[in-house]
């Protein structure tokens, strides 16, 4: 196999950052490693100091991601039996939106002495929910300005984001906000680091950072949300934009020491996970929505019309490939939600039955599921156990479930729980196709296309054929692709999909008689969701409500 | 202790009958012995033939009764060291409505050579269900001639009683109908047996007998559901009735000898379990709700007024003591609900933890659930996994659990299913006081009085002071009672009720905080009860269908 031309994607995820070296001439996974992070997520205390965080903070240490470069791409390398020397380019990934504050030269505020001990200083990872007082009162000020740029993302801008990380920093952390030169995206700060050029990708520009037809929020309305802020994007953020599949630029010296890899290969602009599954998938077309499912489930697709989605998390001009609108839907609670039932809601005898036939409990769950009829447990489920992403946007939602009597058992309501995901992914796609971007066709990646029942359940749910990525590493892969065409081995993204993505096409058939059971099913989940999710009946808030003051008042007293 | 009077109670439950050995002057229990029934509930097969009985069905052996008589009774007289000399009178109740075909002498239609093969000839337990279409006919009917005992059982007619039941052989096996001499509930059929005097009590009569201002349904009302049917009540139910508390008549010389008590002395008129449980805890004075709390709840109350309060069992005249009205309503899943969720929604580590403490599960959760502030838990539950009795009857209602997330554990649901149940004792409670009939204590019997927990989470609910009853084997002492009465030993039933019986009054009290706390999570409870139970979303009668429905196409297939 010497001599073809290859290339490396690296994935950085949550936990860990996965390297994979692929073929350019037909995508073949060549090779592949893992690197853990050392300090993982940091959500109780800093490294540094021991000093404990706030509830609902999230950071990570930059250094952990160099070691993916270090450790991972050399050792995918040897995996892959491959000569470095054959590598034309490196493409990467990213969790979004993952933020740092950093110097001019890109140098993180935390690595700075004088800041080691401040947590404004390091890494924001996305699920750092700390500024949702920020985030609300962005969305509040949008609202009422009638800002044009709210609509494109479904109404609401995250906690999670940009904006509303960098003005907690501000507001809690003036000094940090000060010494901060650039507020940055991992995503683009570790291409930064391989090529020496900061270049923001057009993807988590556009998702992240409310870049709509060029502009940024105006400074007016910066100014507005707090005097300081109104050089923010003018100061801190605005940079050349690369588009998707462009080479950042060359490999430096010093990042071809750390991997291995030769000086002066092409690296390719940055990108998000999900996204970047999509040329994967061979998933760029329009009407073809990826999903991604594991712990949540993101949702991305093409389409060649701009259309403001209801409950959307955003819309993108070259969001997912140049040239076509990217949109981004999700649920941000899939299979977190049958763990936390497997975990906490399941009696012994399933864990020994599970044990005695050496399945996973999951698996256990799943086949006595599958022996029912549509509709024979009797129930249905709302899936809001950690919070509704779309279509509602509303994380102080709750889980609810209608039906039980006596007779339920375990597998009926795990059956209930998986049913209430797939509706609540239809509720998505008809909230796309109602406002004009069509939906042809479910592409699935993630860990959850193992279990075979829960691909025919959404299958028959959205009454869609199912295709199922071929690869089990989709994100690295597509950074893998980016990186061939990046580095000119195919013309656009869209061709490098198509030679090195692999799917397995329609996998999962609606059955007829299913759909027009789910049907009916669905008519309840709707109605419900309606009434617990719109203000039939708040009582989903107040409860969530009721429970903050309850605890607060304990913690008062003990 | 020889020589004072003494009296036996015998209350005959659904798998065992159990007597009780009572000194009159003050109701010391001295000895006790219980007797399992050897068919127990017969709901699967006929013991004559095996034949297989259809869903719903739920008969028993009359036979099985007599061995209460001839095993349990002496056995308490042993176990008292009593005297059988000092007995003055025997009391007994009975599970209701549990109904039997006898011929003219009582004897029971299936002890006839030519009937011992049809099921429609045994004992009709009050939880034989098979009655519904016969039950929803004279509901109907009753509504569209507006008869005017309707609302004297809360608006419906249950398919546990007298008519539905008997309407179903009529309808069913014509020849058993035919071959009826009596239709005849046990609680009379037992006294009959002792004394040789078919009287009827005035309790069964009139809950269970649509007997109400002297009068049962009329002949065109019953020839109009059936016209077989119009002379049921002349031809087979009709009988002189006997005022609770009164002498059937003596112990014959042939039930003298079963038992080992003297021939001659006084046995009372026969009543029912949860009925006779109020003299047992000093409760038949107006205002006073008897909740007998064990896998469901049954509710008894007297009061001076006549009211027609929505969703009772019933309201009858001397239906728990003469000279006042008597109510009862239920809950019909209260301690089942706990169980269920115990056994089918608890992991192992609770059952491990439970085990090192040497506790059961209940109590386990219950210590976790008691760790916590009202409303810390962020659930509501509807208590209807066995159906709601009081006051929406319906019994294709199913549970509710709202507000789970991913934090949600094992203690927190179990709590808010002991709350759903306190929640709807509240309904109850309010439905009566809604309608004139004043509650102004709560007097707790049967098995949940040893959870203090659950205990004081009614008292907070209701806002009202809770009694315990002294007795652990109320309704045995509550006959006891009732012999006394009849043997002359008391004037009337509150007289001898307050010697006799025995209650630990205001042993919970409402604590103000959890009172105002609980108030706002029975509003929600509230506002879920009404839209579930009354049609604001009917979702819960669909799924029930669609239930019944996908079981018999799969039982089709296979």
């Amino acid at each position: 196999m010497s001599g073809e031309p290859l290339t490396v994607g690296v994935d950085f995820g949550t936990l860990s950052g996965r390297a994979v070296v692929v073929r350019v001439r037909d995508g073949a996974e060549l090779g592949t490693a893992v690197y853990e992070y050392p300090h993982g997520v940091v959500d109780r205390a800093l490294p540094a100091t021991g000093e404990p965080l706030p509830p609902d903070w999230a950071l990570q240490v930059p250094s952990d991601y160099l070691g993916v470069l270090r450790s991972a791409v050399p050792a995918a390398i040897r995996d892959a039996g491959a000569d470095p020397a054959d590598v034309i380019g490196l493409g990467t990934d990213f969790t979004a939106c993952t933020m740092l504050p950093t110097t001019v030269d890109g140098t993180p505020l935390c690595e700075l002495p004088e800041f080691a001990a401040e947590p404004h200083a390091y890494v924001k990872l996305w699920r750092h929910h700390a500024a949702q007082p920020q985030a609300d009162r962005i969305n509040a000020l949008a609202r009422y300005r009638d800002e044009k740029w709210l609509p494109r993302y479904g109404g609401l801008i995250s906690s999670e984001w940009e904006f509303a990380k960098a003005l907690q920093i501000l507001e809690e952390a003036p000094h940090v906000y000060a010494a901060t030169a650039h507020w940055v995206e991992l995503a683009d700060w570790i291409v930064w680091q391989l090529t020496g050029h900061y270049v923001r990708n057009a993807c988590t520009a556009g998702y992240k950072g409310i870049l709509q037809d060029g502009q940024y929020p105006g400074a007016d309305f910066l100014r507005e949300l707090n005097p300081g802020f109104g050089d923010f994007v003018t100061g801190k953020l605005d940079r050349p934009l690369g588009r998707l599949g462009d080479r950042a630029g060359p490999l430096t010296a010093e990042a071809a020491a750390w991997t291995g890899l030769p000086a002066g290969i092409a690296v390719a602009v940055g990108n998000v996970d999900a996204h970047v599954t999509a040329p994967a998938a061979q998933a760029v077309g329009p009407g073809r929505m990826v999903a991604i499912m594991g712990t949540s489930t993101c949702h991305v697709l093409n389409s060649r019309e701009l259309r403001e989605v209801p409950g959307m998390c955003g819309v993108v001009d070259g969001g997912i490939v140049p040239g076509l609108w990217g949109y981004e839907a999700g649920q941000s609670g899939v299979g977190d939600i049958f763990g936390w039932f497997v975990e906490h809601g399941v009696p012994p005898r399933y864990h020994e039955e599970a044990r005695r036939a050496g399945v996973s409990l999951h698996e256990h769950l799943t086949s006595l599921a599958a022996e029912q009829g549509i509709g024979e447990h009797g129930l249905v489920a709302l899936d809001w156990h950690s919070g509704n992403r779309s279509v509602l946007v509303d994380h102080e939602l709750s889980g609810v479930v209608l039906g039980q009597t006596l007779a339920t058992r375990a597998e009926d309501t795990y059956r209930a729980l998986l049913e209430a995901t797939a509706f609540g992914t239809r509720v998505i796609i008809e909230s796309f196709q109602h406002a004009g971007v069509p939906v042809t066709e479910l592409v699935v990646a993630g860990g959850l296309v193992r279990n075979a029942f829960l691909m025919q359940v959404y299958a028959d749910v959205v009454n869609l054929p199912l295709s199922v990525i071929g690869s089990e590493q989709g994100p690295a892969l597509g950074s893998a692709i980016h990186a061939a065409v990046a580095a000119g081995a195919y013309p656009d993204i869209t061709a490098a999909s198509r030679a090195m993505g692999s799917v397995r096409r329609g996998v999962y058939r609606p059955v007829r008689e299913n759909v027009a059971a789910y049907d009916r099913l669905y008519a309840e989940y709707r109605e419900l969701h309606d009434h617990f999710g719109r203000g039939g009946n708040d009582v989903l808030h107040r409860l969530a409500a009721r429970r903050r003051e309850a605890v607060s008042v304990r913690k008062g007293q003990s």
